[in-house]
């Protein structure tokens, strides 16, 4: 019965220590972190009651994953655990010149293979104020793309505002794809957040005139593009990041 | 409105790593524990709702202190911030032949120094079914003892079961000034835990006839000691580490 | 043309340090491992010529786990690159009473997924006097089985003796399974090399009379197992370890 | 019978590595130092006899902070041994915009505690040639204060030449209590260091027509304070840090 | 028989951590490497067949060195195991204003005191195509020299294509003798690489008219000096680095 | 003007952590130490005035070395500045099965290299009591034999009390070569501490009757020897290791 629900994948998140490159160290430091539950963690951090939702596998890096949330304060009553791993990302930070690298390992998680029955959503939003969720979960697999329908449909079921951040992962899926389930999705959301890439990638909005401006930033195109999208989804709000 | 409750310091462990002696070692490694805590947080990780009462003080070490038994699942919410500081230990691993070295820098720590008005005793024993504290607490200072007996005193008003670890401490106080305290906190007691220098030094206890048993363990002596423990007080259990 | 050929895959082992558990630890050592490669550095090290094949992808796991193999002058000719991820293993160290575990995290890996055309074992095989593996590879997948199966009828075609290991693994396949498929594949060993378990698990056999001799090492019973194994599958040599 | 002789606090400073925060960290580097002993340490560093004065408790941390200072061959021998603790510092370091902090964690320290009577300034000051001394030591207690005091009236009669560096510090007392403590200190002080913050807080100076300047840098403003406190307490030179 | 050979001298580096000074850390990070030893590794990351001679100890460190280039798939079989010690460098990573300094303790290594007769320079360079080295090796000592000359000769009798690096190194050797020494070499070289500073100090070429330009940089001048080197020495090329 | 005097080599260490092997390192811990170094540091830290006598390098390791025994209360005032390098050792920790192994890389270091004139003996022993060495310096190089053999010498000048550890060492000198050096110093040595192995290869003296007592500790024998040993030299004591 928290105030903010929050949904998504965490992961463990395994980088070289002393920015040193994949392929150079011998060894990983370890982090667990995903944006949403980030966000919940940064509530929580404000003294905002939130709870984290996910599924985690019955394994240590999922316990740890669901102590990492827990030690932050964030409620994780409906976190579900089960299922066969915990996604994996191995990141390479950047120094000067040479720009950060990503690799995901993330296919076949807990989340990716999650059911809807998994949860009750009725418990999860009886009370809840705000919910929010971002685009990274409809791209991890079909099962995750139902489950992110069920949970805004139940979310507004309930009346409680919608919140999604774009967030456009080419690695996940390709802008095609990516739009297709994206605009679909825009029914159940109140408030979107994203960056103009996001905007292109996840809904197929572009600033017009690109060609007479080019070069320059054309703030007076974005705005164009930002009304576009609250007039065609009915968004209460669009907040650029 | 946690079942257990238990209350006590938690403090920050510093020791040097790879069994290194202080003095030698370049860095500590950090680790928050105290006697109450663990127990919280063991209880907590076989799925018993846990509360742990005590006060840390507005700064890194305090809010580290109170993510770390977060972290497990205990209920922090009884938990008051403020005082000066979080207690210290530095502790040096013993290796083969060489014996561990404790040394404490705990005085006037938050708890040591926390007043009966900052904890809400009603509210914190509301549907409580055991409270658990040790001898530690009512050693560090007068203000400690004295809301330690509060503490107690409000257990047995709520009809809460009462446990206390003995665990005499010879770094905070004298076997007389011990016994003389302890003593007195026995009447609200239920279920005493202890070994047999806790049961002499704490509670001022002997087997008897030890001159006779000289070398051997005194198992009858022992049991002799427990029934008196028991008859003396009107323990419900006493129980031997 | 390397004079011994080993086939299997190669992992990376993540563990924490210091003997620190899974959970505890903000940090994995990385060591590349796996049981055929291990035989090939080995041999390399004893200044034997030997070749390891493998299918590795083409990210900076795989190309460590090339270059790991590769340091000890292992021929690495033969090593296909592609396919989607490299198999990991979660790993902490027993202390005292506390046993090791393991957790796999190898599904899907890029030798599990090997095509049989990715290999020119006419190449690999020419002028080769040696071919090892073990019974982990087959245990991976179908195709993992297939490959393994192909090599072995290369190797025999091309006159080259065959080693095993049998190597029963519990988490990869149940003994039904393992039977099934290992019985299969003994036609192409020369020499099988096991223990008890892996003897019975793997192939079935069990040392006669086991009752009578409960409690005792029965060394009887496993001379005459391997007798049999001898003659059933006409072996030229069976090593226990 | 050194030449220089510096007094004052030596404190075990522990801070994350990596540049990490407090309660990010699970680990801390241990450095001792203290601006007095640094500046004996330098002086050593350049090939002169400086000896260094203060009190260091009798355990594991008191003798670490000894061996520091000895290690760069300063003169420890006026050292006196005894007390209840070492003070502490907590120090995190800056990133880009992330301000460095620290913590402190040192009342009750040996040296706040010193007595006069601990130290032979007779014996301390025989054919020295200058004393120094900060204004973070008269800061730390009461005791502290009669020891610099002591300490400042005993370096006059030896004929010692007296430098204090003024060294505001705002968590250890007020700007009020800092100006009358230190204007009593400074008929013993030969040379004055400090910055404008310093002589402001510590000693109550303000340039002149600061509101006419204000926004640049009041360079003749600056001179004249420095006139000005040359003029009333009798300095043989003023320098700015 | 690869394509392209490097020759010269491979150290351990020992650098302390965290950009930390030599003096204030308490350990060393290991990295083995060398100017030529360099080239060889990144020509085969391209893809290119190169070899890579040298002499190393039989100890454990030149075991590391020679499993460092192999790692990179390098071909060692060149590699001479003998004498008496690896060449050792210090180094200390520069910190903004603070620049890098270097020790070197590498008198006495294996590939200083190596012998002509220690390589069969016919199976060396039979087929190679491209021969590299720098001007180190032949400052490192009269036996490295006559090695040096030995195997360029052996090249140019290959009709090898020799490329150096000139590579001044001042704490080797005086301009002076490195003038005599590497215009002896000269005759062998058909690609020759270096800065203004190499050019001067090694060969002793200066740019015309310096003084009339001093302060800019005179491309005209450096220009004038490589068609200088190029018509005495008859280079195909010169590159500047 | 030190009690006690010690001469002898200081010598970086270098060691892998966490008991790693030579090879599977990629650090060092630096440890500096030497036999009659640790003798003074053992004797300060007991409260006695001990200096101890070496040359050392003009560099950050040597300045490092000196640091070292500084911070022990050693008297380093002795200590001549100059030389080549600091000597190296090697570290490989044994662990169960597996011996420890020690690599020296010590030749050409200052110590070895020192010359008689670069010590003012008269100074250095005005007022000792006691000089103690080992047979490690004599074993280093001529030079350093002869600065021993002088040493020694002006001890019995000033009428110091001289003891010597034996301490054979086979990888700086052969059991002939030692005795031939070692008796001739016996002269100037009051006592004499070494095991019965230092005192068979580094004197010469078998125990009586060996073959009889063959896989015994033969106690007699070794009482033999001492016996003899103080009977031969006029030992005031022989002391066991």
């Amino acid at each position: 019965m928290s105030k903010v629900v929050t949904m998504g994948e965490i992961m463990m998140r395994l980088a070289p220590p002393n920015n040193l490159r994949l392929g150079q160290s011998t060894s990983f430091d370890i982090v667990y972190g995903g944006d949403e539950a980030n966000v919940a963690v940064s509530l929580s951090n404000f003294g905002i009651d939130a709870a984290y939702v996910t599924k985690l596998p019955n394994n240590p890096f999922g316990q740890e994953a669901l102590n990492y949330i827990r030690k932050y304060g964030v409620n994780t009553q409906y976190i579900v655990r089960g299922g066969k791993r915990l996604g994996l990302s191995f990141y390479e930070i950047g120094v000067s010149m040479r720009p950060s690298r990503v690799f995901y390992d993330r296919s076949g998680s807990a989340i990716a293979e999650a059911e809807i029955s998994d949860f009750d959503f009725d418990k999860i939003f009886k009370n809840a104020e705000w919910f929010h969720i971002s685009g990274i979960t409809p791209a991890l697999s079909k099962k995750a793309l139902a489950l992110t329908e069920k949970a805004l449909a139940m979310a507004k079921k309930h009346e409680v505002t919608v919140s999604i951040d774009l967030n456009y992962r080419r690695k996940l899926w390709s802008p095609e794809r990516a739009r297709e389930v994206m605009t679909g999705l825009m029914k159940y959301v109140d408030i979107c957040i994203g960056n103009e890439e996001d905007a292109e990638k996840a809904l197929g909005f572009k600033p017009a005139n690109t060609d007479v401006y080019k070069g320059k930033l054309n703030l007076e195109g974005y705005k164009d593009i930002f009304i576009q999208m609250k007039e065609r989804f009915g968004f209460k709000l669009v907040a650029s990041t």
